[in-house]
């Protein structure tokens, strides 16, 4: 067993491509049935494709958001950085009112206008070089926490995961697919379950999908069945990502995390949390603080266009839940790991 | 609140009709878009119907084969019941094969036979009698559980259930469901929540349906969300069906059952198993002695015709789980109500 390995054969998706005059975006909607890129040669057209899910995932939002202004550039005369942001200030609100709720949309455009407002003539490929380092850094942050994350995991080990956290939503590798990635590629995992995910079944369409991309084959189970297959002793570790994690390490992710890290801690399974250290909110003390996003009950009645259940009926479908850090074994950012996650552990690590 | 209360208008729904020459069975492959009763004049009508998922659920199965004799014994003379069994033993073992895994099939059919050996010449009349009595004990034993259940569960609670085990799979009044429904008409219970139980969806198919027609609005939940409305606060109760309970009260029972179990006990919510006395099976001495059925993976492929997941993938498809006596608050049959089961209460209350 290597810790070091062959990252691209185990990572061979791309859901965000560069030509040098468009931007190429992986349809994620259509998956898995259609592999099909959206060219995207404008701004507004990326925009556009950011609203419509053509693209999503926190990290792989900000990196097309990015490239949507190198884009707008080209629309663009002016003979500095100043001049540019001023002409681009329309551009860079229509990119970033494409997904308002997304965090890393906001955080990159402020990181390219930052850029665009130091640079001098050069302007336009000062913003195309930083398009290009966001994605590249989260690659390579991804590329780190796998690494981290897999080390934890010991040979022999099969592992379950939720929802989709892969090179689909970043800008390669993922979060806590990345450590699975890593996991397989070091020889520490055998087998990977996946979780269907109720209600968008991003589980069974894209995570399934693409580990075969790269020659990992998963088992799909559904969401239900997590703690029966725990009992089976066929799982060591849940590994997740996290759409935000508080000052004292609770978390917030898809709906169905916060049961299985429940599931986990009964049969002795290890639950680790891995995302970018953008993820952390020191500013949130705790998962109480979370508003938990509802989302419309429609999603529950169907599959896509097809109605699977009575009409005209109630239904509750929260977007997130919160898993308390007591429940939580690591967690792993590209800055390190977090064993046994808690108020003081956090601050040490992230400050504030 | 009255502990009586009207039962007929909580429960409008018979999913098995006798019309006096044909057996009409609601077919729940259509619900809850067709709601449409298949006409079956003869017992291989009726076998077929069984195969083929028309009627499910163990007790109306066992009613619906129990007619299907009545119906082949119209096309046999005889001049007692030893003689009738014999003509007889072909639609028997027909009937009997249409689902061999249902228990109630060859249970309900070997009494239609025990009654028939000892039948004189009015061993037709001695027949319909019996399936008729089947149907009617089973609806009552339906009430009585009903009735006992509810008792249990304080006024102004929410309960949570799962996978469907209402009218539509009994002769009426549902055993779990039953004892949401008492609990709804004596103003215990507030609010029911149903899981929508992947693969096959029934909690979305039939018991969201199923409560409707009763006046009763249900709250669909994707079942990763049970945790996170435990967490809430917003239920009380958990009560779900059993396929089996083990002598010392492990109970089988539709995969994600033991989750719900888990997450309930984690919360301080409590959990009931409600079944008829036919389901204990004291020769079986606890859950690790239960064959777990696995079935078609393609079940988590999609939904109904419709692919939702990756092609060719693996997936792992248990049936059942088993949840531990330890994580029951309560059993409740038809005989009584058996709090924290173990295996000397289970002995006092059925022997073996």
């Amino acid at each position: 067993m290597t810790e070091t390995f062959d990252f691209d054969r185990y990572d061979r998706i791309r859901p965000i491509r560069w030509t040098g005059d468009a931007l190429e975006l992986l349809d994620q909607r259509k998956l898995p049935f259609e592999v099909e890129y959206v060219r995207c040669p404008t701004s507004e057209s990326v925009a556009e494709a950011i609203g419509a899910l053509t693209v999503r995932g926190a990290p792989a939002i900000g990196i097309a958001a990015a490239w949507g202004l190198v884009l707008a550039a080209r629309n663009v005369e002016a003979d500095d950085g100043v001049e540019a942001a001023a002409l681009l200030a329309p551009a860079i609100a229509h990119l970033n009112a494409a997904r308002p709720t997304a965090v890393n949309l906001a955080w990159a455009l402020a990181r390219m206008r930052r850029v665009l407002l130091a640079a001098s003539s050069d302007w336009r490929d000062v913003l195309e070089r930083e398009a290009r380092l966001i994605s590249e850094e989260d690659l390579a942050a991804n590329r780190r926490m796998g690494a981290l994350g897999a080390a934890l995991i010991e040979p022999g080990s099969n592992v379950l995961t939720h929802c989709n956290t892969g090179s689909l939503a970043t800008a390669g590798f993922g979060t806590a697919l990345g450590v699975i990635r890593a996991g397989v590629a070091q020889g520490r995992i055998n087998e990977v379950f996946a979780g269907e995910t109720r209600p968008w079944l991003q589980g069974a369409r894209l995570t399934v999908w693409e580990l075969q991309q790269d020659g990992i084959a998963p088992t799909l189970i559904a969401d239900a069945a997590a703690s029966h297959l725990m009992k089976s002793g066929k799982v060591q570790w849940v590994v997740v990502g996290a759409d935000r994690i508080c000052a004292n390490g609770d978390t917030a992710n898809k709906i169905g995390t916060y049961q299985l890290a429940i599931a986990a801690r009964h049969h002795g399974v290890k639950f680790m949390v891995a995302a970018p250290a953008s993820t952390v909110d020191m500013e949130t003390p705790s998962g109480d603080s979370i508003h938990i996003e509802e989302r419309d009950p429609g999603e529950l009645f169907g599959i896509g266009s097809v109605r699977t259940a009575a009409m005209e009926i109630g239904a509750w479908n929260p977007v997130f839940d919160v898993t308390p850090h007591d429940l939580i074994d690591a967690i792993v950012t590209e800055r390190g790991i977090i064993e046994h996650p808690d108020e003081s552990a956090m601050r040490a690590a992230f400050g504030g």
